[in-house]
């Protein structure tokens, strides 16, 4: 079966609150704002600053992905959110959707994509996954979440 | 001559847009952001997401700071702006603003305070001002502004 990653519709709302919780990695604080940056892309279509696409498998939302320019910056992105369905991953769906993202970058002469993510035990295989699609680590904060939650920042350069 | 810092207030305007110009430090579409910020602030008082701070010397603005709660985060706060005009640096104003940031900070339970800054040669003065109040460096990514200019990671832990 195929993947298809196409812009995310107001179709999709349910599915994507659905995996969000579903995923397990995310407190309802960050499921709050993940959703907020879904309903403004679905308001602003096209010219919103954070595009939404989605990962359709078997003609089912399997997983989304969320970035946008960095603000003040020439040719650098943000990889913000990134969610694949527990019962869909490990089957290339993650990395159909950050190639989607990165050609739609590179599109707009974007040079790097950076993103944060927790140093926590339950994110190795988000980790693993930013390593195995290029993403090199930039540095780490410690505690910035939470305590024992550091912040470790990745960066993919084209 | 002593250095009152107080929040900031709509008659600051004019002194901040201009300081944010002569410092030299920032683009045009930086200086933007950092109005947005500032209006942003004025018109939501302090329950404001971005708290904003002005330095007093000889009862004229020398200066002024900016920061807000990290979201998605328990206890870490983000420095987004700071600036001291340049006629009036080097005479405390800069460490004035951050100490006072810094017991506002505190004062909320905040455990630490996280900046990006540039690693460009214009930056350098900015760069050991941070060292000098006990920020550390947490990491570097290139050519995140643009070619030859890095976006460096510094944190402060109380």
């Amino acid at each position: 079966m195929g993947v298809i990653v196409r812009e995310l519709a107001a179709g999709d709302w349910n599915a994507v609150e659905r995996m969000l919780a579903e995923s397990g990695a995310f407190s309802p604080e960050e499921r709050a704002v993940a959703l907020e940056l879904v309903a403004e892309w679905l308001q602003e279509g096209s010219a919103g600053d954070y595009p939404h696409f989605v990962a359709e498998m078997d003609e089912e939302p399997a997983g989304y992905i969320c970035l946008g320019r960095t603000p003040m910056t020439k040719s650098t992105w943000h990889l913000y959110w990134i969610c694949v369905r527990p019962a869909m991953q490990r089957r290339g769906i993650g990395r159909a959707l950050h190639d989607f993202a990165e050609h739609f970058v590179q599109a707009r002469s974007g040079q790097r994509i950076v993103l944060e993510t927790s140093g926590r035990p339950d994110y190795a295989g988000a980790r693993q996954f930013y390593l195995s699609i290029g993403y090199r680590p930039a540095g780490e904060i410690r505690d910035y979440y939470g305590p024992g939650d550091s912040c470790l920042y990745y960066c993919k350069e084209f």
